[in-house]
């Protein structure tokens, strides 16, 4: 995918985060926005997420999706470095369900705010990022709406199935 | 303010958040960008809610920024109705510290994200609308890297002023 | 079942609430409570939600027994929609244990009550809709004198046993 | 007030707990409705206790509105006790903020419901016994959308002071 | 056991909580102290509860022990009507981990001491209500010491293994 | 006070615990226990602390009452050395509200228990300590019961105020 | 101070952690310990706190004591850039009580350590620093040893201003 | 290993926490630092436990690495008797997920810090000891810049292998 396309930019300090940070690139995928993917430690690797964070503008990222665990510092030294929007994805931890990085994430100091989603909020993340494109986007803005209507008839076939089925047998 | 220039929507649902609120609509008038502010509770008149998150994109409005406290629908509630982004500010509370606040906000469920900022920030939800906006708008983008200019030089200030008086006579 | 008959509606956003959700209808059932049951999110369909709640007391509904998990609104829409009591039940959630469920339910703000019960409390739920209803149905009232005498003879059996067999033999 | 008109009777272990009663006596006097209020401890004077939670039903009481703090066990044991609905309001607490009220009402055992408000819900306490009474009464059903009309207005009055005053002036 | 020998009361409102308290049962049968052990619930059936709580000191019980879980009312309730030490054991609990349950029982409001052990602490339990016989029971006192002893020994045990095997080959 | 007759030693390991201990001595005092009172720091007068917690027996110590803040370590290492029961009070922090001082307390491993009472519990403390050396003292059993007698009267008469001047007058 | 004496760098983002930062300053002074005291924040001037916490080691810096709250990056980020022991003091804050601010700073990644004290522990983080210096310099082992006997007597003489004067007059 | 080349001291109250304790000496073994390994009970063997602290010094020990769960008191108690750094680390736990370690362990009083790491930090534990060492210890510092770099390397790896495989195939 070329820089010149490039919306936005997935990064992720630790490959156990994949599994939720690979449903915000699900997201993008299905609206067909270009985007860009990186495993990048701001805690290991310094100078490399300082160039990455840094640089983004200029490949064209319009939007930062950042996600980490426990002392999660990823998003805040993201939105410390980058201009445009950071959502930043707070991911569950064993000891303290998430909570670590939950506060880690959103409670940024005045002046460096990081849009945060739920713990392992990978497909909110995904969404955020696509309704930010959107306010300048009317197709983009078109899909949302679509994307909208499929949840609904979702909730609604499960609605008619226990209609149908009744609790009892609603597993079944 | 004509609606045809509005780009933001400064909603919640009771004046005791006014003071936070505040905080939100300083940075959009500090940026020079036209915004409405609503006192509308998603409780106590659900019907004025609803005819006011709906109508928002066709008053022009590109971004919500909702507050509220304790069990916080607010927020969640624009963005079950509204497809641009919404921003949600968790009010402190007296017995929770904003925790109820916090979690009814940020734990969205999957397919309708809030963009949370930190307990009582109303300054960076303000920042955050401005940066969703400065996406399309290079302008925008300008005038932030400004301001973090500015942020910089007042910590520079603070530490030069450390380094002349001394930390025991810093705060005399 | 006929809406000339329905008393109490159950209602939750997804069908993943069902194994709690159906220990409420059980307890409808076991009572001869006329209920309906209903997937309906507040999120995902804000439109059909509204139509349901403000609905619900033309509909015969007396009392609504809401679920919901992580930022819980749909017990406290309801309740901002329903004039008659709303039973809240907040879901068990992965990272925060249900914390998340249960303030969003129980912190409502004044005016608008929800009667929450404990996190997965669905039997509980169902047997609190039965006593509001019984508050003005003696015959419901004396079921629940006799569900309370069960409820003891079941004790005194666990210990009779427990005498019978001593500790170290009780589970064997 | 006879017995014989008697509806709802409010509890307390202990008068510290009065401001946050008083607000539930309040409306239940907006309303209309006759009520007892007694300061009996379940863990002080058990026997009082008892025969107070065991006679409620005979001196017509229809709902108990109990509140407690800390280890707070009456809303439960008036449960355990009386067949009717026992509403529970949890009481904020120095250290804990209220979480240790909250937690020893709400999360009731099976079979035991208590109907829960929010931390120092005094108000909504007295307005879910209200709705309770209102299942069966149309008089107090009627009322109840009028108090949701004056909520409404109370809100619509303050947007529009807002409008006129700006937020800036707001509160000056 | 005849009851004129009995020292101490074990008791538990549900028999899920029987593998802690067994724990505790243990402990006394260690040192040989005559015990009774009871399933009585203080929600399902209160009278029960109060006359067994009420006649606990006739029996001979000189120490109650009472484990619950989620709004533990058992050992406060024991502590409202028995005079002598009543010793608390907090269930674990899925949703909250035993916070309900600790905070049900320690939290008790002044007059009514628990003697609080550890989340699931049927061992410590067992252990304290010993402590409280030895005061006046010199026997015991030196068993105590031996029980320590011991402990000591087991410890020192594992050190040497660690020793002997280093801590790579310490598991296997 | 000669140590021939002591029965309790109350430890605290700052004096800014002085307020809630002196609460448990205020019980002592009131069930004329002899006792003495020491101001002893685990953690910086190590050595000072063995030679107390270890000497305490043949002292004539019957009961250690002792309170610590933050990292509570004096309870548990009192329990650590001293045979018979240890009472241990959390003290309220101004951080973690007492969160810390709890959990430093009432989790402690098995083997080495310690009686925990609610935080700042200075006088449920005492209260404790008195109930276990009337385990084997009948004229601390009476005054126990008289203790309990003036409790119930009290409430009493808070409620007969209460039904004399109404809520509305009553802190008046 | 001249940067060949430099030994220690205190840190923090913003001077309202200056009463805290200002007791680690103290107990270095105490200690003659040479120090550099800076405000720079990670997250308004990235660059410079590269420059800074890159520099550090030229300085002839030891050892850096970091301050931060709410999201607290300072002290995560400086152990990201800087060889040897980064000490972190998570700030008190109003909302969460410091818990953010703990969380953030102490559930590190693996690999990059920070040695994190007590909330607003500025006292125990200069210590700290001396400590880790007298690792390889007896005098300051000395020193430490004596401030150690100095804390000794100050307990001491609290003991006996409360033997002198009994506890209802320790404080008048 | 000969006591005149030992540096740094692991111990564990009880063999549960050998897991953790391990990656601490895996660290050591990895950076060639003498290390001893101890199972000590503070609270099981005080005596044992108070020659061992106060013997350390003596034995070479420059850092003393201690882990405990619950009401964890070993890292405090050697503290109190150790004057070089104590470096403490909590152990998850069932019921509480560690907070309960966590804050027995870094809510130290002032005067006696202990240098927390992570729940289960047993890795950043001996990294923090080395880091310690290396303070004074240029081949040390040289061998954390090269474990630094290898973290760097790894992180690169997984980043190329992303971009290689793609995330949808990154785990297969």
């Amino acid at each position: 995918m070329s820089n010149a396309e490039m919306k936005v930019s997935i990064v992720m300090g630790s490959d156990s985060d994949m599994p939720v940070m690979a449903k915000a690139a699900d997201i993008l995928e299905e609206f067909g926005i270009p985007y860009e993917m990186n495993i990048i430690s701001a805690h290991r690797e310094p100078d490399t997420f300082f160039e990455y964070a840094k640089g983004a503008e200029d490949r064209g990222v319009k939007v930062i999706i950042a996600g980490a665990g426990m002392a999660a510092h990823l998003p805040g030294m993201c939105a410390a470095l980058f201009t445009l929007p950071v959502i930043g994805i707070p991911m569950h931890t064993t000891s303290l369900g998430g909570r670590d990085s939950l506060y880690s994430i959103v409670q940024m100091p005045s002046g460096i705010p990081v849009a945060t989603v739920a713990i392992n909020g990978g497909t909110n993340a995904g969404l955020l990022a696509v309704k930010m494109l959107a306010v300048a986007d009317e197709s983009l803005n078109k899909k949302l709406k679509e994307y909208t209507k499929n949840m609904k008839e979702q909730v609604e076939k499960k609605d008619a199935l226990l209609k149908e089925k009744g609790y009892k047998n609603y597993n079944k």
